[in-house]
């Protein structure tokens, strides 16, 4: 699997086939979706039946980590999994084409596959869980108090390495048919992001 | 697998065994974050792999909907599939706690496994399409040209019915232990909510 310094390699399970146009393997695309996303969709299968489940996520270089208490059920099969997928989506707009067909949405998605590893070495761990505490507020790894030998014991990390990667992008206006043009009804880009909206205090229990 | 008229009945494959509080069967709750979400989260399993892929969907009764185009990689999988997965997920905010072990998100989440079975009825496909169509704006379905035979022939509409289905939801502040409740720095909730922004009327190509 050969990948150069700015590009992911197609392989035949991340080659983007349909509306291909809209595929990327562009590594700057990846990383800016994965690293704007809060929370992935992790993909494995357990006793033959796939679950999928959303969990929160961080990057660090080309090495996605996802963590969890020592008896997640979603964690514990990851041990033993020989290849999972992890799904990343940001929703941009919903497409209100003049015809029902090209109704559409704009959105940015990375898909990963590869097997899971766990981070037992207790640095890489370390700084794994400060990449996740980052990604809720920048610097908040260093105000908070960091994880004690015994949250870590009851913590565990997994790691996937960004080899086998491709995006999927849709944006712009509804592509409708031409001789849809004069249906009269409004067609055009619904904008969508997710917006952080004022903080709430926490109030401690006993001054509530 | 019983289920009354106001919960969906628990199976070992959709019990919440982890922090089991926040898991719920309630068949409103379950309903109401299926019909707030604009994207699914479909895991199927093809040669040996999962994925995830990330797709539109509407819910009729009990009965979830996703559609593609006739060479969809995905729906062809989902053909052969004897159980898929689908899982929706809103993100309510950034719960930062006085302790990085304690940082978490509010979120509310949906899963739901069972068969894909392929919609071949007509009248079902076309209310199918128009559900979807709805999700994008209400009212949208009757503003918008219907698809027409080639349109429907060109599209596969494949439906999962809400049999086993669990929730997963939290929400409040951060939750610390009494001994971080001194450290000083800021504690609390950024609600995260999914926005809509101002439409972007679409110019047709000719009168750019």
């Amino acid at each position: 699997m050969a990948s150069d310094s700015t590009a992911y390699a197609p392989t035949p399970r991340t080659r983007v086939r349909r509306l291909s146009q809209r595929g990327s393997y562009d590594r700057a695309l990846v990383h800016s979706v994965l690293d704007e996303a809060l929370v992935c969709h992790v993909g494995f299968v357990h006793e033959g039946q796939p679950y999928v489940m959303p969990t929160a996520f961080a990057r660090l270089g080309e090495t996605l980590y996802v963590h969890g208490a020592v008896a997640n059920r979603m964690l514990g099969a990851l041990s033993g999994a020989d290849s999972i997928c992890v799904t990343v989506t940001l929703l941009d707009g919903l497409v209100l084409a003049r015809s029902a067909f090209h109704h559409s949405m704009n959105y940015r998605s990375v898909v990963a596959l590869g097997p899971a590893r766990e981070v037992t070495d207790e640095t890489e761990k370390r700084r794994a869980f400060d990449a996740l505490v980052e990604r809720c507020a920048p610097g908040r790894s260093r105000e908070a108090r960091a994880a004690n030998p015994s949250e870590l014991r009851g913590t565990r990390v997994f790691a996937i390495e960004l080899l086998e990667v491709s995006a999927k992008t849709r944006q712009g206006p509804p592509l409708d048919d031409e001789s849809d043009l004069a249906q009269p009804c409004w067609a055009g880009v619904i904008p969508l992001a997710l917006e952080r909206g004022t903080p709430v205090p926490d109030v401690p229990r006993d001054q509530r």
